[in-house]
This record gives C-alpha cells, structure tokens and sequence, in this order.
C-alpha cells in the first residue's frame, strides 16, 4: 500500500499531506465510498456538518474498523463547525452531535468552515442547511469569530478535538486570531490550485506555523458538477500544456502532478474521486518529486480565479473581499 | 471657489467628497501647504501620525483661522492611529497629543491606519517611529482589532473624534468588526484607482453603509516619490490612452478623470499636489459627469496592483494575503 506521509502540526500531532474529500460525496453512497478509501489505503477524511453526509461516513468507518482494517487512531478525521453554529452555547452541542453521527469520540481536527455567522437552524428542522435561514434569505448573527475560536478551544479542553483550524479566512483576519488565540490553529484549509496560487497566504501560514490543506485542487475541475457558469468557462487544468508535458515527463497524470504541486511544498490535499483507479492514483502523489522550476510554471498559471466565493453564489457575505 | 459636495456618513455628518491628502507633506512646508489649500478652497485635510507633520499642518489651519479664512467647523480634520498605539490604553493619550499637535479639540474623522498591532514607541524618542521598532525589528503585539476598536469607540464618547473609521482592512475583517461594533466606522479609507478597482470591497462597504475614500488615486504616480520599484515599472495612468481619450472629450485633465471615476460613485478622494493650477484642478472634480460605459471602460484597467502593502516593503504583516 502506498506510504503517506505525515505533516507535523504546531502541536506536535501528525496529519497525512494526503486524505479524501467528502464534499459532494451522496450519502447514498458514503458509507461505501469511505470504506473503499479506508481498504485502498486513506487514512484521513475531510468532512463538514455542511456535506450532509456525517453519519453514512461514520458508518464506513465504523466496518473498517469492525473488520479489523484499522484502528481508530490509525484514522485523522476531519470535521467543520457550520455557518449556522458560530454562537459560543452552539458550539460544543453540535459537535458532539456530529460525533454522534460519526460514531466517534473525537475529531482528529475541527475547522471553522467559513469566517461568517448565519442565524441559527435546528438541523432537526433543516440538514444541512446551508446558507439561506428558513425563509430563504441569508441571515448573519453578530456572533465575533473571537467568540466563536474561544468555543473551538474548548473543544480541545474537553477531548472533543485534538486539533483545531480555520478554513476561507483571508490574511488579516488570521492575524487577528493569531492575537487572541489561546490555542493556535493548527492548520488553515483553502481553496489552492494553479488558478488560486495564494502565495503570500501560504508564507503567511508558513511563518506562523500553521498546516495548509488544499481544497479543490484540480481548480474548475471541483465544481462542474455544480454546473457553475465559471468553471465551465475556465479551461480544465488536466488538459494545460504545462501540466500534461510534466506529467508526461515523470509518467504521472495530470492530477497526480496537480495534487504533488502542493504536497511537495508541505501542503496537504483531500482529493476525491468516483473512480478506483483514480483513487489509488490520487493517494500515490508524495513519490516523486518535480524539479523546483517545473513547480514554479505551475505557479505561474495563477490568475487569482476563485470559484467558491459566496459573492458569486450569494451576492452577500463578501468574505473575499 | 469650487463647491465641492458632501457624502453623509452613517451617523448624520457630512464629509466633503475632495480633500487634501498630508501624506509625504514635508513638516518644513507643511504650514504654508494646508494655509494654501484652505484659501484655494480644500475644507478636509487627512493627516495622520505616521506622516509626521500634523503639528505643521495644525499651524496652517491655525493662521487661516486667526485670518478669518474659515471657522473650525468649516473644516473636516482627519488623522489616524499609528500601529503602535493599539493597546487599549494608548488609544486616548496619542490622540490627545495628536490633538495638541493640530491645535483642535476634537478631529471630524479618526481612523485606525492600518490592522496592524505593534510595539509601543514613545514618541518622545521616535517620530514618527514608522514601522520598525526602536531595534529595528517589525515588533507585534496582542491587540485584537476589539479592544482597538473598543477604544476608538470611547473617543466618540469623550468627544474627541466625531466620527471614527477603519483603513486598510479586508472584507473578513471589517464583517467580523461590524459583529462587535457598538459605533459602525463610518468610513473606511483604501487604496484604489483604476489598476486597483476592488469592485467586491466596495460594494460590501456601500452595503453596510459605509463611506468609502480612495487614497492613491493616481495609482503608480503616488509612489514615485518613494522610489519604488513597482511604481516606475506600472505605466503612469495619466498617459493611458483610455483615460487621455475620456479626459479630451470632456476638457478634463487626466488627473480629473482619474477623481471624477472615485466622486461620480460617492468614493472621496484625497489628492496632494505641489502646484496650485493642480491644486485647482484636483478641487475641480465633481461638477462633470462621464458616462457609464466611460467610467467602466476606467475600472476594465484594473490588474489587481497594489502599490502600499507591507508585504512588499517589510516581507511579513501579509494584511492583504
């Protein structure tokens, strides 16, 4: 099987560079789809309270591990607090409901999903939510995200996540965590691919000893499949000249030379795919390494082209700006 | 003289749309600089701590008022809190001195200059002390943008500052303010011009009620001076064909253009010069219209280039990642 390898976060814990995403991954399917992972040799998996899928994924995880494939603490799993729970008393309920459905006791890591505060909604009533309140607008809370990170600290108090992370938060308001943070997040999950560069974010991190998790790594490629005018419109990453005559160079694919274009600079990816072979492909992404130019004309395809941003799909909530 | 017309901030004052900018405004002229544009008509002036002149600025309004020019209130005084005042108790005692300085009781706007937290310099020994520490190191601290802002609060209770405003800060960071804030900021002041158009940041500003002031809005041609690099290798927009062609057409400069693209959509503008004919000039910049398409075929020039960023000129404080 194939040997991943770990990032150390700034608390000392291990975190595999590489795991799988289960985001737009059908509940239908989840169970299976996350014990396949598990036999094919993925240990970390990237979930969120807003993929509405927490149980059936538990479910995967619970055969692997009933089976005798893993152990619970072979596993690095992955968790995100919604929009709709960044008030201090939402916080340690609903995880401990989201463990609930996964049939765990902890989460290896907790991330604030977005840096935004929406009305609450039971999930009784409405699962996931996402972002529109019952009655279909967007609805914000004045819940302060410093509220918010002293409820996910406590979270680490009590045993409920080992670590805990930020994702879709821009620069400055990562330094001003960085100002009140009793804990420190571990690691800082985004939007990363060859048309999403963000450099200065990545050193920003880099400096302050924060892990960075690529999401949507593939660039447009994550997002046909919510039939986005943008992605469609912007040209796949898997057939850029500059990515397939590397891939062709080291006898990898395109998606294995987009996926090592982070790992080999320490950032970990959560590819998923629907495709066996394209599963064990993805894993196998640390065992070469590109020349440092190569890395950089990758770089050089950047066009700051971000495609989840809730001003496109909201018109409000300008988190980007 | 020119009538130039007010925007009403979010708390009932009114601001002028043109001001005159003190930034880079040498001490030594200083005086004659801002007695000069008062008598050409300019009624804001926005100073700040760090340009290290506001004593001299305060006796150019001070000769203009003793002459009969123009009373106190017909004047909007702006200046800014350093970095280095950040902590919650040094708020209050630099403005007070920032006050003695101007010779005023109170200023009509007061920004925080940057989300930016650093060691305190006495500026008995340091001023203005810049963004270095007295070792020469970029030396922060832990002042959430809160209890700043908590505290910039408190000089709109004591009377101090009749409306208070952010500068510099990305979208995240002012929706996580506006969580907290007890006094909204009525302006936030930014760096824009047509290689910088930030259309989403904007918006979010107009949204929330926020007034927006342009600082910069020659683009490069602010930084010439400074002797930057970047500055000298972007071509000056005074000579870019769109805006030659849109300035003959109405019998404008190109630098008018460049302040009617801000005023026409309510943006304030803050223009410096050394001469007087563009001292007029600059004043000039509201009593045309341009047409839509005109003042869009203005923002299609955007590249996304900014010029005043720490990242940039210190490698670290990546505010803008």
């Amino acid at each position: 099987m194939v040997n991943v390898p770990n990032v150390k976060l700034n608390n000392g814990k291990e975190m595999p560079l590489v795991g799988f995403g289960l985001w737009k991954v059908p509940k239908e399917s989840a169970a299976d789809v996350v014990y396949n992972a598990i036999k094919t040799g993925y240990r970390l998996f990237d979930g969120a309270f807003d993929y509405g899928n927490e149980k059936e994924c538990g479910q995967g995880v619970k055969r692997a591990i009933d089976e005798g494939l893993v152990k619970r603490e072979d596993l690095f799993i992955v968790s995100k607090l919604w929009n709709t729970f960044h008030e201090k008393e939402r916080v340690e309920p609903i995880v401990r409901q989201q463990l609930e459905w996964w049939g765990l006791e902890y989460f290896d890591l907790f991330h604030i999903h977005f840096p935004v505060a929406l009305a609450y909604v039971d999930p009784a009533e409405s699962y996931p939510s996402g972002w529109q309140f019952t009655d279909g607008t967007v609805k914000t809370v004045n819940a302060p995200i410093q509220q918010t990170w002293e409820a996910m600290e406590s979270l680490v108090d009590l045993g409920l996540a080992k670590s805990i992370g930020i994702s879709n938060f821009q620069g400055s308001l990562i330094l001003d965590l960085l100002r009140y943070a009793r804990i420190r997040p571990a690691v800082l999950q985004v939007e990363l691919h060859p048309y999403l560069v963000q450099p200065i974010l990545v050193q920003l991190a880099n400096g302050e000893g924060i892990a960075v998790t690529a999401y949507s790594s593939f660039g447009p490629q994550s997002f046909l499949e919510l039939e986005w005018k943008k992605a469609y419109d912007t040209p796949t990453l898997f057939e850029h000249p500059v990515v397939k005559e590397i891939a062709a160079k080291y006898g990898k694919t395109p998606a294995q030379v987009l996926l090592r274009w982070s790992t080999q600079r320490g950032i970990a990816v959560i590819p998923k795919s629907n495709s066996q072979h394209r599963l064990v492909e993805n894993l196998d992404v640390c065992s070469f390494d590109m020349e440092e130019k190569e890395l950089e004309s990758i770089s050089a395809l950047d066009r700051n082209l971000r495609f989840n941003n809730p001003t496109d799909y909201l018109g409000t909530l300008h988190i980007f700006a």
